[in-house]
């Protein structure tokens, strides 16, 4: 058996993180612990949430210079001390950027068959689709009669959001960054309109797509957009706070719009922590298996091979240029 | 019978607005609508939100120069063509700055004889109590486990929201301009603790008063406060936007809490409008006389008299010298 490949944090990025900020080393692979599992990873989920781990400003703590980086896996069981959890079992763990991990049974959660792609317990049947379903379906109630916009509309959890939405019978109007993206979104994600961030106003076609304001904003990005869209918001409108994309690779935060803007829309805005659902995950399932087996929503995956080329794919993900959930395959 | 005194806008105040903003002039009074009412004011209610009427900021819509001040009144009917209505009879109408006005009955609403003083449907009874209802009760569902905070806590929507919320079991935390009035919060309005703005830092005293961040916050002033306590947020605290009293004087606006903080929190904010709630009225005085009669709680009026003096009063409430519901009474 040879080493456990790693990737570790070199240095703190500045702004957009380089690969030169991450660094492969080889280390001991972790021993079997008592009652214990050890795990090979198959697959490992980038995510936006990562950069803001790197810079210490995370719900669910800091990674500092030396340390491996942290993300969740699709692992293989190489070994076990448990009988309930047999060698050649998938499970979904916290494996972080490296090829072994020791886990106790509690950390480790079986995938179930029906997990077809594997990769998928990483996207649209797991934390993505998860934020994407308590986001929209939980917290925002959307519906028939809403105007829905979603930024960043081909990421793993825009994509998600938006089909779910349109399910629902909600009109969705899209944002992404090219044009490419933006036919993908209203050919593949049910999107009735989609702008393009890096051509259009974003201000001035919402007014036009939304003369009657905006309903209903999933904030995925933060920055001045979320401006934009308050003051093109619909009596009551709900915002639904996740994700800072736009915000991440700058050391300073921006500003929320006035409040006098929410209160003249009677607005409402809630804050969204995935981790909050975690208990709700079977009932998640339960809504969206069927739909994705029936082929009435889909994933699409920006898929990577090999360790080595995560942080180059982290690189891409933090620039905006993945196109779909970004994900590590360990071949 | 003499003219029609009336209070003018003169021009828009820079800043703080002064009693040389406004003008006394005398015009006709009104002549009696076929079907309608004359009505004499006994009591003007003179609110922070007329400042945002002034610089045309305002949901209801803007005042002008040479335009007469709006504002809610008690008159009495003096003069009617509407059966139902008989002169003698008391009614809460938007009689506006001045002696006389002139309504078709579907504009006033008669006061019930629960009502008393008649001056209370200007604030307990009316407009101010009702938006402390509908913020604590209706929006932010306080109760017993909730540490609440409470800015302008002596003023008339403060007041009401305090006790309402420590009636609730709530524990009550309130800010005020100075030591007189913390007093005041502390043994009339059930207030646990009560910060001087002017003599305290704020967000040292709410870090030692809640320990573990605030779960409510009434947002009546805007301003930095609003990032302050959003710092000091409990987990899943609630915030209403009301008003921006910090705010009105000044011509930019704040701007609101980064959205990231909001989410750490997992915080829900709504924006609260009063004439949202009109249609609840009757409701509410259901659970509000029983405790104004029971004198479990209580109603502070900052009382001028005469039309004359309502711009310098008007002035004193922008300043946050007014101490309790500021109401100008026509003698």
């Amino acid at each position: 058996m040879q080493g456990n490949r790693q990737v570790v944090l070199r240095q703190q990025p500045q702004g957009v993180p380089a690969a030169s900020d991450f660094e492969l080393r080889e280390a001991a692979i972790p021993e079997l612990p008592a009652g214990g599992l050890l795990c090979r990873a198959r697959y490992l989920s980038l995510d936006p949430y990562m950069r803001s781990q790197i810079a210490g400003r995370h719900t669910s703590g800091a990674i500092a210079p030396g340390e491996v980086m942290r993300g969740e896996t699709v692992s293989e069981i190489v070994a076990s001390d448990s009988a309930a959890l047999a060698p050649g079992r998938l499970v979904r763990c916290q494996g972080g950027w490296q090829e072994y991990s020791a886990h106790s049974p509690d950390q480790v959660e079986l995938l179930s068959a029906d997990i077809d792609p594997p990769s998928y317990a990483l996207s649209m049947l797991g934390m993505t689709g998860l934020t994407a379903w308590a986001g929209m379906v939980w917290q925002a109630g959307v519906g028939a009669a809403d105007r829905v916009l979603i930024p960043a509309v081909t990421g793993a959890v825009g994509s998600a959001a938006a089909q779910f939405c349109a399910i629902r019978g909600a009109t969705v109007i899209g944002i992404a960054g090219s044009a490419e993206k933006c036919d993908y979104a209203r050919e593949r994600l049910g999107v009735a309109a989609c702008i393009n961030r890096n051509a259009e106003d974003i201000g001035e076609r919402l007014s036009e797509l939304c003369p009657e304001g905006v309903n209903v904003y999933f904030d995925l990005v933060g920055g001045e957009l979320l401006q934009t869209v308050c003051e093109r918001l619909a009596l009551r409108g709900r915002i639904v706070l996740c994700g800072l994309m736009a915000e991440y690779n700058r050391s300073e935060r921006s500003p929320g719009p006035p409040p006098g803007l929410l209160i003249a829309r009677r607005a409402s805005v809630t804050g969204l922590v995935v981790y909050d659902y975690d208990h709700r995950r079977e009932e998640y399932l339960r809504e969206c298996l069927p739909l994705l087996r029936a082929g009435r929503i889909g994933q699409r995956e920006d898929l990577s091979h090999g360790l080595e080329n995560a942080p180059q794919a982290f690189s891409r993900l933090m620039q905006g240029q993945n196109f779909g959930k970004t994900i590590v395959a360990l071949d």
